[in-house]
């Protein structure tokens, strides 16, 4: 099948190391002065002085005067044991392309990744993929300058596609918003621009490992390229990683048979009673708005607030806009064991209000604030949570703290962890959980509404540690 | 793989005549038999007659008195090129169940079908699958008895899953209806009981063929069963047969690999600006509610009626309801071609305002009433349309009156086809289509949202010409 073929090829910009155009030293080189020669400035300012963004005088939603781009709106919810709550969220009801243009260099794939500002990333500049772009942003409502490198994306495409998937982002504070996931290869000769390079598989999931440095857009797209390992690859240095290498190839299988996960998740989705509608920004209770915020009484999940922006190579050089700011660092982490010879993830079925369907696969554990440390909002104790927060050093095998979506997040960041059980965890786990192989994530990436954001950055993180 | 094995195994139970464990004679004589010792009635009612119904003051939804059940509300759609309308919408979000037990009979599997009555039935009693069940069924919100050989599908399961997939059913009445279509393999004896029989698929595909006899859940249930023949099997007897029987076969590919499909899928997502809401029924323009129905002015699409019904064997032994009464027959066809020895199918990404993500993959032609010939509502001309209307006779190769959920619709019926194109069909198509082969359909069958309800009825039928 070509899918397998593409597969192989990704593995093998995975794990090629000297092959690349550019050396890891002359990507920082390259970074730094990206850096250096940034003209981004960001500044927190009163709503009163967005440009082109208005209050609706009936809703009290956050607009723009096109009627496109995003609203700040309100959303009520109902949980689980009738919990009812209401909670400002983005509404952006579109679909947006998030590209990575790939070529072959000496017959292993690069990928094209840019050096882009957003305005809420906390250092400004982070590694994203080769385009971002919204549907607003590329029908140019805002009146920017068009996108660069679109054209290889849009309907009479001029490459050939390896990756097109629709996949959600944070359900917590995005109303249905989806992008699809692209990468497209190309052969013939790409314009150069300074603010962009050529870098393999295995450099980037190498950059992962540095805070704040490849952006949530390309971990995303990363996640979905599937990786196909030769049966005849060399043993792994370590037990650990070659029950990782084992957890990618469908030879090994897992506990639970594909029928079987699909099944645990539909049952999750059936006995499930959350509901989510959108309401007026102006009813959603316990929410305050002053000039310069709209926040939760107590301070405790995030706020709404806008800022002016003006930068060298955006698409418009200077814009005011919303941002949302939560309160704290968010927390990721997937358990993974050692079951039969292949390592399985501990996979949980989790809700929230924002997605299409309510209910993803995410990490093991996902806590709003690093410090929360075993409960939620509520005070209820978070399953695995009091594990997590006790385990030994030695058990972490990825910890990072990268950024979540820098053009609508302010300073949005989370503790990514991946850890090691012993084989002493046990087997059995609570209904909301399950067990799968690599290999059987990465089927499911290959469809929408399977894996919620923070699983698919893990699943590319994971990668980065095989 | 398991999967496959599952494929083999219901392709086995397709394919074998002689071993069934009730001969096709036998089951017409047990369907007679049921036929006549119905006791169901249906009697069209005023509104006012409903039990345990009522219009809410102020939306003027029809809804059941506890809360649960469903709902008849109101819709405003958006289209394509800023076409708005509004219409009534058969509201229930739950996940419902329809399961089908099965068992093997000297090693070949056999399916627990069901004589159902529904109130919405032409003939009243159709071939049902073992279990139909909303969720406030089973939950026995109308205090009806407890629905037989539920637990086999319940969470704590008794059997062995081979089919669990999360479905739609019509967009165009239902908002966002879901059920899961199960398979649930059993080895211990299950109990007989009058209503129920053993066929094989090989039965059940036949029984197709006949008007008005399987139910739209069992169609929609069949249609989740991959079939995977044996690379050694026999030519077919037929060119067309054995362009189809190798469109079952991955090895033989198709003209677009399954990225590309995704991606052009995708893409329709992309470009589509299909918006829908619920509304209140009050608020629903053109459409007026008499003593008896709610009906659209022009009385070209349905009407909302009432019905009180008696019967033996259903959950609750009396009862009335609200059903949605189509004015007209609809048509659905699927085109196929012979490409490069294999048989393609021209699939349609179709917009329907009650899905969950709008869109999702239909038949090549359908239109809400047969006699339409060419014209949607507005007077567009439909694709294939002109073409379906007059091709001759012997290139079709199924066709058959077939029914629609008859607990929701009232004399609902679908004229289904099947055609075979001669290759001066061009293989150059309007953008929302593209031509697919039956493996590539089985492997969207999988995952939900992909194939909508009519083209799964007419997957079950393709396998019957198969």
């Amino acid at each position: 099948m070509v899918t397998s073929d593409v597969a192989a090829r990704f593995a093998r910009s995975a794990t090629e190391r000297d092959t690349a155009v550019l050396s890891t030293a002359e990507f920082h080189r390259w970074w730094a002065r990206r850096c250096e020669v940034d003209q981004f400035q960001v500044t927190p300012i009163p709503f009163a002085e967005l440009d082109g963004w208005h209050f609706e005088a009936a809703s009290g939603n956050l607009a723009h005067d096109s009627g496109r781009f995003f609203t700040i709106e309100g959303l009520r919810c109902q949980g689980d044991a009738g919990r009812e709550w209401t909670q400002p969220i983005i509404n952006q009801p579109e679909i947006g392309i998030l590209g990575i243009v790939a070529k072959e260099f000496d017959g292993v794939l690069h990928f094209l990744m840019q050096a882009k500002m957003e305005p809420g990333n906390v250092n400004r500049l982070q590694l994203s993929p080769t385009v971002q772009a919204t549907r607003s942003n590329y029908m140019r409502v805002h009146q920017g300058s068009r996108t660069r490198f679109l054209e290889y994306f849009l309907e009479a495409k001029r490459g050939h596609v390896l990756v097109d998937v629709l996949q959600s982002e944070q359900g917590v504070y995005f109303w249905r918003k989806r992008n699809r996931n692209m990468v497209v290869e190309v052969t013939e000769d790409v314009p150069e621009h300074e603010d962009f390079c050529w870098l393999t598989l295995h450099q980037l999931l190498d950059l992962l490992k540095v805070d704040n440095l490849v952006n949530m857009d390309a971990r995303t797209v990363m996640a979905c390229m599937a990786l196909s390992f030769p049966p005849d690859r060399p043993p792994a240095p370590t037990p650990f990683q070659e029950a990782l290498l084992r957890s990618y190839d469908p030879a090994y299988g897992g506990v639970h048979t594909p029928t079987e996960i699909i099944s645990w998740f539909n049952e999750r989705k059936a006995v499930s009673d959350w509901r989510a509608h959108r309401i007026p920004l102006r009813d959603v209770a316990q929410w305050a708005r002053t000039a310069d915020e709209i926040a939760d009484a107590d301070l405790s999940r995030f706020r709404i607030m806008a800022v002016r922006v003006g930068a060298g190579n955006r698409e418009v050089t200077r814009w005011s806009q919303p941002l949302l700011a939560p309160c704290h660092d968010g927390l990721a982490a997937f358990f993974t064991r050692n079951i039969g010879g292949v390592l399985h993830l501990l996979v949980q079925s989790r809700s929230e209000p924002g997605l299409l369907d309510i209910i993803e696969m995410g990490p093991t554990v996902k806590l709003p604030a690093v410090q929360d440390g075993g409960a939620d909002r509520e005070g209820h104790s978070v399953p695995f949570a009091a594990e997590l927060a006790a385990m030994e050093p030695e058990r972490i095998r990825f910890s990072a703290l990268l950024s979540e979506e820098g053009g609508r997040f302010y300073h949005a960041q989370t503790r990514y962890q991946i850890i090691e059980l012993d084989e002493s965890f046990p087997l059995d786990v609570p209904p909301a959980y399950c067990w799968l192989t690599v290999h059987q994530l990465m089927d499911l990436v290959r469809h929408g509404h399977y894996l919620n954001v923070e699983a698919r950055s893990l699943l590319a993180c994971l990668h980065a540690v095989s």
